[in-house]
């Protein structure tokens, strides 16, 4: 446990345009666009804001399947487990926003005392930007000379938009030098240096060696402005504890020499960032160790995928499964698909595939069934989903092994639980916010 | 060689509706929602189409990496070779829209003789719709009661609208008559009993009696019309020429029954319909055997991939290659990403990844390689990708193995071909269309 991060909370300025540009999209038509929405809204002009005010049932409230929910409980759950783990743990948290793509979860995240949003690539920041989000951190290598240029522009039109990015080469570096001053920017991008989590991982410069060599190319332009370092621990190759724990303290001796170094001699804040969903313990380990640096230290973990987190990859990977006491996360994903074919005994198919579930990972889960409304009315019931298996998916539908004794009718819906949000999200255009009664609450609107 | 389809070309009512809906694309604005696409067209309040008739290049006109592309010349290609195949073959053409999503393409296919389209979900329908698609095909079974009240009220709108769709049970069917009756559905709609491709098959009734009982339950209903036989010959398990040939000669022989026991005796027309991009010869060759029926046969064919074809899976099943004699389709698609890191000799990364590319059939492949053109301005020289391939995906990069001696730099586009069309187009809102000097000469909007 350790003091509370040096700048929590969004900026204000911000935080109100945020506000502002994510309360617009209610007011976006609930039309064609988006699948599993109701016909009859559509119909009606209804917008996403008036459509959730409506507060319809999931089930009999006209959504057609397939169609993807979030449930409302459990997604506030998770939102407030990371925030409070990240505060307890002295960690300012920037949840990588790649994961949902999703404005209003954006706010909430930031609501909760999030410090910013991570972003993996430039149209992601574009969009974070159009809903003023108000810190982005870039967890990649930013070389695209027309994204430089937007980003630029960015900078210089609003001194309240602070922007961190990856380098990890000397070449990269003089690329965004060039661009940018093709561009005529005026502020400095910050930068932090990536360390690579060893031979073999992703993205990241190999050595200190190296690391430093990138660190003096920076100071050498006009255009960056070295703030840093980080990295990401879930690329250390057959990553397990003892391996992450080592590249960490790899990432804060960087932070260390590099300070001592002089690399960090005019900041007011250093950054030192890590942390994906599968070993945030070890990083607030790692950040709780890190020596005082010549300045305040912002330690900012990334994690993205709590948001929902999974019945898949997370659910076996969350660090929570080591410290239950810290707390814990809860899948917050359902797939609602229908039966639409029992063509052999053993043998049916869903109307939800590829298009619609997460399958890079593993196959969807079948939870639950829930007879069906006939004729869109009356209450269905619902029941485990025991005897049922996912054997595959086609493009629009899933192949559905049915144990012998099990019974499943056409018209029965069938919810799938599945591994890793960011392919679940991605999927989805506007995605129905559930209450545990069956409630559409809200309606969640993603920009990939 | 056969006489010509008897309802060829689209209903001039839908066509007309159509061309409206589908122009009003053009003024959409081309801002962030849309990755890849010029920030600076976003900033200027550019609509689609003004970004299309500015006519910029891919490579210098702004467009940020990674970007889809769609080759002009090569899409045109394929939307002529395939309906001009039909054409030849006396076949009616429904290409699959699932593929695309994109109004602008079913446009496209209508102009160029398309029947209708083909797609396989309700939603997809409502997108069809709202683009003014006079005639869908829906090959699949629909007991969704919110999505059949819709269809209701749409087929009671427009007496022009035709829509037909697959019926595998006598379950289905009385799901299907208890939604349309609760919905007050005035015009009957039209089925055409799926015949399953045999056992472990995906959907559709595995035997002829199973048919047959099917028939009878819809003649029961008052909501529903008979009109033919359909299925599909892509999952005919352990598919190879000879069975499929088998599945289709057991399709058209159903048809023959079928008509024989007086379930089309009061049609005008008796559709029969096979037929994706796999096996459209064995489809061609046994409609063309079908027997005189007791009405004109719409001998409808439903292939949805050739449009963009690709480099991998379609390339090597394509009928063409049976067939070199007859046409031939042409890989549309390149994804350009850019390198982002090369943080070993033998290692870069690429800045698309899972959210970008396919990756469900095979990996995505390295075709050629553009210098970086410098701070977004001079130009850049293509070569071949030799040396170059993919490794793996992330979400959002690419691994790319370097072999020894092969030069890449840090700020390069990498043009990548993919396979399978379908989950292409699906991770991309707008895609352009590139003429094969580099200039964009289109924007394609989805709808997924």
């Amino acid at each position: 446990m350790a003091a509370p991060p040096p700048s929590p909370g969004p900026a204000s300025t911000g935080d109100v345009a945020h506000a502002t540009a994510v309360a617009r999209i209610a007011d976006e038509p609930a039309d064609h666009r988006f699948k599993g929405l109701p016909p009859d809204a559509a119909a009606a002009g209804t917008t996403l804001g008036e459509l959730a005010a409506e507060r319809r049932s999931l089930f009999t409230g006209g959504f057609t399947t397939p169609v993807l929910a979030l449930s409302a409980e459990r997604l506030e759950h998770n939102l407030t487990a990371l925030a409070d783990y990240s505060a307890r743990h002295g960690l300012a948290f920037a949840p990588h926003g790649k994961t949902t793509m999703a404005p209003q979860l954006f706010n909430r995240q930031l609501e909760h005392g999030a410090w910013g949003i991570t972003l993996a690539v430039p149209h992601q920041a574009r969009v974070a930007r159009a809903f003023g989000v108000p810190r982005i951190f870039l967890a990649n290598e930013l070389v695209d000379a027309a994204a430089l240029r937007w980003l630029a522009a960015e900078l210089d039109a609003d001194p309240d938009f602070r922007f961190i990015c990856y380098v990890d080469s000397p070449q990269g570096v003089a690329l965004m030098d060039e661009a940018l001053r093709a561009a005529g920017a005026r502020r400095p991008v910050e930068v932090v240096v990536e360390l690579g989590a060893g031979d073999g991982a992703r993205t990241g410069a190999r050595t200190e060696t190296e690391c430093a060599a990138i660190a003096d190319a920076v100071a050498a332009t006009g255009t960056l402005r070295l703030v840093g370092v980080a990295g990401y621990e879930g690329e250390v190759p057959g990553a397990e504890l003892e391996a992450v724990r080592g590249w960490l303290r790899r990432l804060t001796g960087l932070a260390v020499s590099l300070d001592a170094a002089g690399h960090f001699a005019d900041l007011d804040e250093i950054v030192v960032s890590a942390g994906g969903s599968a070993w945030f313990d070890a990083v607030a380990e790692a950040f709780a160790e890190l020596p005082a640096l010549s300045a305040p230290t912002l330690k900012l973990l990334r994690s993205g995928a709590y948001v929902s987190h999974d019945d898949g990859h997370y659910r076996r990977l969350t660090p929570f499964n080591r410290h239950p006491d810290e707390g814990g996360l809860q899948a917050a994903f359902t797939l609602w698909t229908q039966v639409v074919s029992r063509p052999e005994p053993g043998q049916a198919f869903l109307n939800g595939g590829k298009r619609d579930a997460a399958f890079d990972l593993e196959l969807p889960e079948p939870h639950v069934v829930r007879s069906a409304s006939r004729a869109g009315s009356g209450e269905g019931t619902m029941r485990d989903a025991t005897g049922l298996t996912v054997t595959g998916l086609s493009d629009q539908h899933a192949w559905l092994r049915v144990a012998d004794g099990t019974e499943l009718e056409i018209g029965e819906w069938v919810g799938l639980g599945m591994s890793h949000p960011c392919t679940i999200f991605d999927k989805w255009q506007v995605i129905p916010v559930v209450d545990a009664e069956g409630t559409v609450t809200d309606l969640i609107r993603t920009f990939f």
